[in-house]
């Protein structure tokens, strides 16, 4: 394993510490990049997301400091604002900070509002992508996101927009394109809603779906269904677990 | 490292042999998971693409089988039919098989090919997610795929169809749409029609784009410009290298 390329750094404004924003993959601590682990282990500090913590931080050595930064159930989140000042505070002494979030920080992680303050900074950082729970939840299910001939185009969206309705400015005819696969970040209670308006505009409810929850853990669940019948398991229900929604013209399950 | 759970495995019809179909990442070696490394110290037999070659193959046992399968430039690449055939005879053998994937193996990697023919021949096999060459590119460039009120839709498309030209099925109003970033994997010489037809669909020729060429190996080369300025740089050329095209709402790119 290689050493990260920056001890000592120097920042633009003389700021002598570093940030790498690592991605922890879907939270299968196997599924951490060895490029993550290297990062934890010669880490001063670690914040980290609820979906990074468990065994993914025994990697970070005993002395390292450990800041849980994300979000639990039925606790307010620490604002966005915070986190980004807590990353510039750590690295202004100095350290080598690790910032975990759960999966690839690329996607819906919410990299862009951290990078923005900590270029503001000075602060220099590195982005190390990790395993997105889209791709894992398609390998957990043995069922690839693209097919040859009937699936050449996958799209990602979420579920919910940041006043935590559905978004506003959702591409329905994308969406309900029949020769792409999609895959609903944090579906949350509005699949239901979601599904009506796909099949408003023409998607067939006999759509294959699958509900892919806890991703890569050990209490991880797969439901395949359809996009109607989906809707209708997850009618009234509130997923309380990070989860995803696969759905379009998706291959045979094929794993036992 | 937990071992993998199947030793000795029986497949349906008394196939000893177990396959691991295993995401490589996009090319630096650490941006391997600590899951396929795992899987590659137990291998009997590795089967692997190009782009999965070099130091990744380091981690295998020195009594394990390296067998390259993949595509390399001026040489015709094996038939998929065979290297599904490969997989299963050394299964038979009682073999443990990985099978390396350059990328993440659920995205454009061919994977429903050689999943259907393990399930056909009663073998036993597992999908293990890899860190997507998507992910890492626009981890390279510090720039994320979504953007919190900008690119809430991120979508995946090949840039050429098994025939080698522009895919005839491409839903170009879901491709011009000004709120999605789209990642053209392969893009291949085909970019510069490909911008026209999104142009023709309405989208902005100054809407901002990056090539990413070799991403995550030495030579990685990240090139920002626009959607009409890179069809004007790759007008004519060849690209030889793996590459990916991204084009949308980026974000100013932040790496030095």
């Amino acid at each position: 394993m290689t050493e990260p390329p920056f001890v000592p750094a120097q920042g633009r404004d003389g700021v002598t510490g570093f940030v790498s924003i690592v991605g922890s993959g879907p939270g299968d601590p196997e599924l951490l990049t060895l490029k993550a682990v290297a990062r934890l282990r010669l880490a001063d500090a670690v914040l980290y997301d609820d979906l990074s913590a468990g065994a993914i931080l025994d990697h970070a050595r005993p002395a390292a400091e450990l800041v849980a930064v994300g979000k639990r159930a039925g606790r307010p989140s620490p604002k966005q604002a915070h986190v980004s000042r807590l990353l510039i505070d750590y690295a202004a002494t100095g350290a080598r900070v690790v910032r975990l979030k759960s999966g690839d920080p690329t996607v819906f992680g919410r990299l862009e509002e951290e990078i923005s303050a900590l270029t503001a900074a000075g602060v220099r950082f590195e982005v190390i992508p990790g395993v997105t729970s889209a791709t894992a939840a398609a390998a957990a299910a043995a069922m690839p996101l693209t097919r040859r001939l009937t699936a050449r185009r996958v799209q990602f969206i979420t579920g919910h927009d940041t006043a935590g309705g559905l978004p506003s400015d959702l591409n329905l005819a994308a969406l309900a394109d029949p020769l792409a696969v999609t895959v609903v970040f944090m579906p949350k209670r509005h699949f239901p809603e979601l599904a009506d308006m796909l099949a408003a505009h023409g998607l067939p409810g006999d759509t294959p779906a699958l509900l892919a929850e806890n991703v890569s853990h050990t209490d991880q669940v797969l439901v395949r269904d359809t996009v109607a019948g989906l809707a209708r398991r997850l009618g009234g229900a509130r997923l309380e677990t990070p989860a995803l929604v696969l759905y379009g013209p998706l291959a045979e399950e094929n794993n036992d």
